[in-house]
């Protein structure tokens, strides 16, 4: 396991809850891409938005993604979101996410991404590819 | 005024509902969005995703929206979208939207878009073009 | 497993795609959502904002959810979604959606939810219930 | 117009974009939404979530909302929404939001709300209500 961990706090908002007044479940996977991009971003110094040109990556897309609901979150809620990678392997890598609320572990997601460039033999197409060292390495701290 | 109308049908979600249990406002503007994309496809004959090849242009991006509410929609309502453009001008035009529930009108919208190709002096700017009048006569029935 | 499917189709809006082009991935855990509620619309007859009130029940919360994207959705693509009960247990229940463009697979989902009920002892919890056998007999087709 | 001005800060997400790489415009709408509980926050030192018990009122209802679109924010932008209410009437008030972009206003709205209670004659349906005076006070500095 990677042991850098990103910590990120937000606050539950109206319009992220459902008439039953608690977090709609698809917004927790909005925080699981959320803490994915901002733990690259403090992993390798880069912002999100410029991962791509850096390591001549399309992107490091999503190929599972899993959660358990443990406690509701509620509107106005501050929820810290803390987002590892569980395993780098060649091409592909897991981050596991827990969401709690007031020191509780509330939600606990796992994503499977993958990273891809372009198929240069088709370029509508996508291709795993190896991970470069220096790019997990940056995840020990 | 354009007369052709375009009417979608569409019942609310458990997760377009806020925890008042009505529709959050933000939504409605996804279904102007929806309803001028529609409205372009009944009028053209052409898939939203194949307007901008068809006419050379990078889409039809949004310069002013604005809604008035009247009456909120709850999860499970059937609410009928009327989309129709209100003013053609040379390179923008206006589309106006009713949402009604149950007959009744909840929600009266507009759009204000622009036919847009890329700058040619800056492929990173977008600028206005004059509407085709051949794309303006197809939403005269 | 359960043997009534729930089929649903509907068309990738623009505003659900990402700046890679395809689905924004929170969307298809909506369309799970959706999903669940308009098979029971199909099994029980009622719709799903009255499940609650017939059933007295305060909902059918998720307890896990997961996901694996085999293939993206672009705008304008249309897409299927077949839901169905894999499994019925006590007090809970499993439902696995399989969406489709073009007739190949593309996500694969399953999600795990609870009959749940008002704790009378404490009405800020929530407590799973035996699912009554007149529920589970209507998915049997 | 109150002087009280809420600033605050956030950094545009991949999933608030959309195929052109520009924040999908329902997206602003819920900032404008967000500023306005804060604002309300930072006014009255309340939570949001504790507005409606603190003063008898359901909440502060929706009835028109515009913007204007003057730039566009892209994934990774960090963007300031300045809130501010700009008229308070009896049982109504106005709040005008600006988004900037590095500095550039890139969005113009404005809101208009409700100060509302359930109506007592028929609780399904809500009634505007007297702004109280030690309210809009708390908007000037």
């Amino acid at each position: 396991m990677a042991n850098l961990i990103n910590r990120r706090q937000l606050t539950i908002e109206w319009g992220q809850c459902d008439p039953a007044g608690i977090v709609y479940n698809p917004h927790f996977f909005e925080f699981f891409d959320w803490g994915t991009w901002t733990l690259f971003e403090l992993a390798l110094g880069v912002k999100p938005s410029e991962l791509g040109k850096m390591f001549g990556i399309i992107g490091i897309p999503l190929v599972d993604a899993g959660a358990r609901f443990l406690a509701p979150a509620k509107f106005g809620d501050v929820v810290e979101i803390a987002s590892q990678v569980s395993a780098f392997r060649r091409s592909s890598f897991d981050v596991t996410h827990r969401i709690s609320v007031g020191g509780t572990l509330a939600v606990e997601g796992s994503e499977t991404r993958v990273w891809a460039v372009r198929d240069p033999a088709d370029p509508s197409r996508i291709k795993a590819r190896p991970i470069p060292p220096e790019v997990t390495a940056k995840f020990q701290m």
